[in-house]
């Protein structure tokens, strides 16, 4: 047809040494959604550049539109977007005029619809090539869809369009890649069914950003300098931030269904945040590396909570949706259109660093920026107004890269003069002077060093370039997205029920949407503004906790997160008033899952627990080594122990594992427990003892029908547990009985059966060992949550 | 004489009704340095000013000065003073001038030089009172005198001056207390053979100082507020600065004795400090409460190290001194005019926040502060241009005791609006307006509150009149005296070799004296700049690490801190090359006191240690359970494991105490140990283990004819040690030599004769066991420091 005459001619005039000398093949480019917005927008912009760029790389190319229009009118509406491809300014007019025309001759239209449609494209592309004496370099296919359409196409271009073996297929996938973990898990599971992981290239077109993609390279090239001061003990802060000042008018129907942290903040902020806090590969460039580094990047974060983020919503956001939509008048829409989310790493290098990301709509500018602010670690003698500009110690430090707009407006790497002159490669960027009377972040331009890139590149061309070279590393691989889909979903189920504080939009937001860091979590700054309520809409109320009574004793009941910070606080609340009553405070701890969540709480945020005067026990252990990842230690070791001071001499893990055996019943592990507590706890009476239940009935490590410890003088007792590991060593009843106080806690769906079960039953230890904890002169409190409550 | 007659006539003609009155008894008030400077400057002046206030307080008052000075000449010098007495702006002119004549013929002039001219002072109170019928209150004897010569005022008045039973005795008491711990000691012991505890008054002037007085109140007046925020969590850093722009010039005598250390930061600056680290008594204004309080603070402070301070001295100063001391040429002044010091609370409540105290003189302005910087915990999504001035969470927080004189002109206290609006007593501070053109710590003025003292009072009538009301939490007890000796002595001694920064002088200095804050330590920011170096001035060289042979085998020595310091940085070094090639690193430590520096040294400037993969081991342990004193565990819990993260599992104290009792052979805890190893240490091989050497040869618990140990099998053995507590478990001298490293370290003159011994001694374990250390196949290394080497 057309394209290939045209191609035909180019070959036989001689007139394109790029496809004369095509000795390293022939690349053939198909755009799905070429008549898309996106396509109009960037992509064939992108490809465009592309061409340019690779002209005389020794490639030949030919591009392929492709939609569900038909021949006609789509090769209409396609061309009329190739004809106003734009010649980039550094480009010699003449040569632009040139290769744009051998562009569009190089471009066709195809309708892509049917299995026969994909079959007739893969047979041009072939002929083509045989007719041409060309070998096949490879075929990019660039999916500007819906993601509703992916597994279809997927599946005609892996039956029909791949190309023959030595050349490669490279598929561009456009977000969203699902709405959760668990979508997400299932879009990649059919990928991966018509695709090698290899041959997928999942855009995140922040990754174009020209500072996005340089953080890594910088970081690299400024090892130096950066190495010393890359951690907890210069870094104060980061924060990742975009900013826009359009709202979501016109894009609800989408907007609706992913909200901000979907839509920027799982993505965007994230992958620029991992560039930011990962370990530093060896070498920057290996995509195999950078993805590792990112993977345990990804590991060492904290869980989110609901208390990790503020959430709002633009004021006019509702009625936008009510009308987009056609929803009704009382349609309350419960999107965030505004989040701030603070993360947390456990690693060693961040421990304690807060990572800020911050994104919304209908906010007062328009910006985007990664910014690592240092702690000032000088004194300045000299008093401020004498000191000489720009060189002060005292001045604040950081390194920010700006992505764009905003005061600058215009992509950047900004280093404080204070810290070091950066190096940077001088091909891509340059360093910029002038417009001293800019202030950026509290400090005048000239305080920084500051640099621009060389040539202006949209994100697009960029990735479209990477897609060329085959560098993955622009790219985000199925484990990274899970990864971070992993991360991100159990914030978003938990704030799914949360208010949403209410904003005007643009300046008038004012410090609406201020927040700060309380003891590991955010709140907004200012109390909720009454006036901005509409008095319609109504909060959800169902978090708070509810008190009431369970079997007789006091019961405190919530959903999990709230009841597992009630429960914390309680826990710290006995240990303070304790330790000023005796001075030590003995806590025995069970194991199991339920607790790991309350550890982690514990270690986290409860700063002023007196753990160097808490002495902790065990309530039960497997009889397996401690550092067993089963041993119920080794887990309270791994969520509380490791981040909090508790003197080694007060931690009491059981005797499982003496003379290098386990649980032998002549080396006395139980007689010897006994015997320390004992000698450490007045009266053998623990100040809190902290117990769960299991779906039988059982706890601690009392399980029915259980020969020992369910009565009788021994304290602590070898028992056998019908699931795996069998062998167990536990306190017994009588022992827990005498404790000061025992709190229970119940957690989960699972639990719901035998919750209701014992909230019936009387005291029948034989059968439900928990029926039998009834503390002889101390306190039983009941921490239900909503789930095993009411099921 | 005349004292008399005026008193008789004064009472005879019932002019004053304070002493018609005097209900509440006599005070008479002794000024010892009637007609020096001090006494010329501010302490008639104070006692006019509390002539003036409690004229009408029920108490009748005589003033007396005395001196060594003969009577004539001294009277005449004396009331020579008294005639310039100023009455105070808020004083009505026309009963200041009456009350200015009064106070005159109350006052009298003495020689107080000989035994009887103190008896025959006592006579004449004793007469005066008697012979005008009044009860006696009490004495005030101010010792405005060199401290040389305390000691024979003070026998003196306890032999002839003291009052009647029933009527007090109150010494004042001016600094220096001393020069170091020891002579502060001493002369602590001479004055208590004199005085009681609550008899002495020792003036830290800056404790009159309107907003040092006040940060108590503050504190206890605010504490609704600082409650969650006064701490390690929210607190960035403190600041206690007093800058000077004159230098010593004409007062070398003194200056060149004492420094900057001992004139400005052992006491007022540390006072100062105090008042804002300490715990809040419940009531802050019992001073036995406050000193209890004060007393732990200072328990709470790390030890000082060389390189806690950074230290300075202006350039005319060595030429100050030459002339004024009459010195040779060549004469080099090693007293520092200018300190920063950084100093570390090892509390829960202030771990990890760095305390700067700065002074100096020849500085480029005259100003004193007290400093809190808060942690920035806010993020502000509006930006900076657009939010409202002194409302944004954003803005620095700060709280700020101004002293007075710099910006400000007048003492303060300034609050950041971000924080609070604090309580203030409203008759003392009142709240000022205006001026808010002023920056005042890079903020301008109108962002705090600020609040000025209603009246201005200087320092010492503040403390006259606290002299006068028994007010003894306004003055230093000798506790306190001596702790913040115990303090500071160790800096002084460390650093009195060290090389001093030479500046210019003035707001030339720029940058010269910037520090910075690296690992715990504190370094100048500028590299030294050589122009300011004069060619003759000879730097102290003799602190550097010198490398050479002992026994055979490497040797590093150096003054004990450099030599610690170098050890820990090779124990780093090995310990990370270790974990980069097996994953773990096991390091066995030996008791006693040498490793003590060490640990806390590893402690405090070691981040980047690997803990987590580290494993400790006891080279030797003495038997006593682990949580006793004098157990090696112990010492090494409490100052290197409570402060580092090594997991639970990897820590391995010597199994001691078994089954509730100590090193009993069938226990079998020496074999336990051995087995232990063999599980945990590949080849039975530690990758490094630290030893120590005993005057008597021994290292480890091995001991000279020790019958355990020194040969055979037996990888961990029992000993007995000559001293108490005899028993010891120890790892054998075979294990010890499998080891991949071994460093032995060496301190103090007590070592020298042994060090000297074994450097010429062959391999005679028996006889000196240290002499059987030799790594079969590993390295040894020797740190020895230059007193045990050169005694």
């Amino acid at each position: 047809k057309m394209l290939r005459r045209v191609l035909f001619t180019v070959l036989f005039m001689g007139a394109l040494p790029s496809l004369a000398e095509a000795s390293q093949g022939h690349i053939s480019v198909v755009l799905l959604g070429a008549t898309g917005d996106l396509a109009k927008k960037y992509l064939w912009q992108g490809l465009f550049q592309l061409y340019m760029d690779q002209v005389s790389s020794g490639h030949s190319f030919t591009f392929h539109g492709a939609a569900l229009t038909a021949l006609e009118p789509g090769q209409r509406l396609m061309f009329d977007v190739l004809k106003k491809l734009a010649c980039p300014p550094d480009e010699s007019p003449n040569r632009c005029a040139v290769l744009k025309d051998q562009f569009l001759k190089l471009s066709q239209y195809h309708q892509l619809k049917t299995a026969e449609n994909y079959t007739a494209l893969n047979r041009e592309i072939e002929t083509l090539l045989r007719r041409e004496g060309l070998k096949e370099a490879g075929r990019v296919f660039y999916f500007s869809v819906p993601p509703f359409a992916y597994t279809e196409i997927a599946r005609h271009i892996n039956s029909s369009c791949r190309p023959p073996p030595g050349a490669w297929l490279r598929v561009v996938l456009e977000k969203p890649f699902g709405h959760d973990l668990e979508s997400a898990q299932q879009l990649a599971a059919e990928l991966s069914s018509f695709f090698k992981e290899e041959e997928m290239y999942r855009v995140d077109h922040y990754l174009g950003k020209r500072a996005v993609a340089h953080i890594l390279p910088f970081r690299d090239q400024n090892r130096q300098f950066l190495d010393p001061i890359w951690n907890r003990h210069h870094v104060e802060r980061v924060e990742v931030v975009l900013k826009e000042t359009v709202d979501a008018k016109g894009r609800t129907s989408f907007y609706e269904q992913y909200g901000v942290i979907r839509d920027v903040l799982q993505n965007h902020l994230t992958e620029a945040l991992m560039f930011l806090i990962m370990e530093l590969p060896a070498n920057v460039s290996r995509a195999e590396e950078v993805l590792q580094c990112k993977l345990q990047a990804f590991q060492s974060l904290w869980g989110l909570e609901k208390n990790s983020a503020v959430l709002g919503q633009y004021q006019a956001y509702t009625s936008q949706v009510q009308e987009e939509l056609q929803k009704a008048h009382d349609y309350i829409s419960t999107t965030p259109t505004f989040a701030g989310v603070l993360i947390h790493s456990g690693s060693l290098r961040w421990e304690g660093v807060p990572f800020l990301l911050t994104s919304g709509k209908a906010l007062d500018e328009r910006v985007g920026y990664v910014r690592v602010l240092f702690r000032n670690q000088a004194y300045c003698t000299q008093k401020e107004t004498l000191r000489v500009a720009g060189h002060s110690q005292c001045k604040a430090k950081q390194i920010i890269f700006y992505i764009g707009h905003g005061a600058l407006n215009t992509p950047a790497v900004l280093v404080s003069r204070s810290l070091f002159r950066p190096v940077m490669p001088e091909g891509s960027w340059r360093e910029a002077v002038g417009q001293s009377d800019l202030h950026i972040f509290g400090q005048p331009l000239s305080d920084y060093y500051v640099y621009r890139p060389v040539k202006e590149r949209d994100a697009y061309s960029a990735l479209i370039s990477n897609i060329y070279h085959g560098r993955k590393d622009f790219f985000i691989t199925t484990e990274n997205l899970l990864a971070s889909w992993a991360f991100w979903t159990p914030l978003l189920n938990s704030v799914s029920h949360q208010p949403l504080r209410l904003y005007p939009g643009g300046v008038e937001n004012q410090h609406l949407l201020d927040f700060e860091m309380v003891s590991g979590e955010v709140a907004f700054t200012l109390a909720e503004p009454a006036e901005l309520l509409k008095p319609s809409r109504l909060m959800p109320s169902d978090y708070r906790t509810i008190q009431s009574k369970f079997r007789h004793s006091p019961l405190v009941s919530a959903w999990s997160e709230d009841l597992i910070s009630q429960l914390a606080s309680d826990i710290e609340k006995t240990a303070s008033r304790t330790v000023a009553r005796s001075g030590q405070f003995h806590l025995a701890v069970s194991g199991g899952s339920s607790p790991v969540v309350l550890f982690q709480r514990l270690a986290r945020h409860h700063y002023a627990f007196p753990w160097k005067h808490t002495h902790i026990w065990l309530v039960d252990e497997r009889c397996v080594p401690l550092t067993d990842t089963e041993s119920n230690f080794f887990s309270l070791h791994n969520h509380l122990l490791q981040s909090v001071r508790v003197p080694y001499f007060n931690i009491h893990p059981m005797p499982v594992h003496l003379n290098q055996r386990l649980c032998v019943e002549e080396d006395r592990g139980t007689e010897l427990y006994a015997k320390e507590i004992v000698a450490l706890v007045a009266n053998a009476s623990f100040d809190l003892v902290l117990l769960g239940v299991g779906t039988d009935g059982h706890t601690a490590s009392l399980f029915p029908q259980s020969e020992n410890g369910l009565e009788g003088a021994q304290a602590v007792v070898l028992t056998e547990s019908p699931v795996k590991p069998h062998q167990r060593m536990s306190l017994s009843l009588p022992l827990i009985n005498k404790a000061r106080e025992v709190f229970v806690l119940v957690l989960g769906k699972g639990k719901h059966d035998i919750t209701t079960l014992i909230s019936r039953v009387g005291h029948q230890p034989r059968k439900w060992p928990i029926s039998g904890v009834s503390p002889s002169s101390g306190q039983l409190v009941w921490y239900v949550d909503y789930e095993a409550l009411l099921g």
